[in-house]
């Protein structure tokens, strides 16, 4: 497979894909310290990695098997914009496959709501449908994020043109790891939202009518 | 168009669809008051309303164009069956669309976070991840809902062989009539999911893999 990485922070997918076989990686990140990094632990002449943000990088045509983007779309205005590349980048029966925060949890960045011994007790939703910009503080103040529903998520990629395979709203396993307490909220609301579409062998004939 | 309406309630989806020009509707309801006040609104040899569960209902082979199910699936605890049951009963190249109140809102059955004034202040999410029955109080104690996930609700119709055409989360428009407050919330966490699925025309060469 000829794979695309969108948002490939430390080059950890880039390697995995290669190591189970992968003819060529190309992985695209916007952190220079992230690609440094990522460049610091590959020693593979099948993985490149190129310095541009996502929505910027020009993705050649028909030119990937898979385009992955692992919990970075929802740091992108403009998703509609990847998607239709990422249409036109994938060869025919090709899959765009990506993770982003659940929309449960980018809706309103207040976080769980909690008793006065801190249990936590149920987490807040509000403004769902008010989709667009969410200012948080991740490490530094001012991180931008943006909300998009479910229904924005899906049917962006339909009216692309694109099948949807599988959409999964992972959770913690019942084995939560002791030394990671902060994952049983995992299992209470959904962390994730991971979407697999495909590109149809017959893209041209693509019947995705309503 | 020949419909089949699963949960029809007093029949105002069968009516419309014949309005609209449908064949011939056929509208499935286990309630035996609703059935007797849909009959007696209808006057229209084109609706044959039949007292049934929904899971119980043998839905005859490649029989619909078109098979709906408006605000009860997740009154019914076998969805996947219905699905499979649905992908049976529509000829190639019909449609499965159907509402469900969506599992933002059966997750928790807790309802608006309220403060002193009563201003609604957010929706409490909470086992999302724990599908399964809902005690509800609704108009009489003990209604039972059932939970499921965007997930289940998703992939359970891919799995069947489903394409999917359309995924909606409705939000009430800017207008919401002053007769109607309660529309207010609708804004703020989608009350309901809509879902639109073919089943392909060539059914037999279903290209639903992962």
């Amino acid at each position: 497979m000829t794979i695309l990485d969108l948002g490939s922070g430390f080059g950890e997918f880039c390697r995995f894909a290669r190591e189970r076989g992968a003819a060529s990686v190309t992985g695209v990140e916007i952190s220079t310290r992230m690609l440094a990094e990522a460049k610091n632990q590959t020693g593979d002449s099948g993985i490149t990695y190129l310095n541009a943000a996502i929505e910027d990088h020009p993705i050649g045509g028909n030119a990937f098997d898979l385009i992955v983007s692992r919990l970075t779309l929802h740091y992108i205005k403009d998703y509609r914009g990847v998607v239709l590349a990422a249409f036109r980048g994938l060869r025919e029966g090709g899959s765009f496959v990506f993770s982003v925060e659940h929309p449960i949890c980018t809706a309103l960045l207040k976080g769980w709501q909690e008793d006065a011994a801190r249990n936590k007790l149920f987490w807040p939703v509000d403004d769902y449908q008010k989709e667009g910009e969410r200012t948080h503080h991740w490490f530094v103040d001012g991180v931008v994020k943006y909300h998009r529903t479910v229904e924005t998520y899906v049917n962006t990629l339909l009216a692309a043109g694109f099948r949807l395979t599988r959409l999964l709203e992972p959770r913690a396993g019942a084995a939560i790891p002791a030394d990671r307490p902060d994952l049983a909220g995992a299992a209470r609301r959904p962390p994730l939202l991971v979407i697999a579409a495909r590109k149809p062998a017959n893209a041209g004939a693509a019947d995705n009518s309503q």
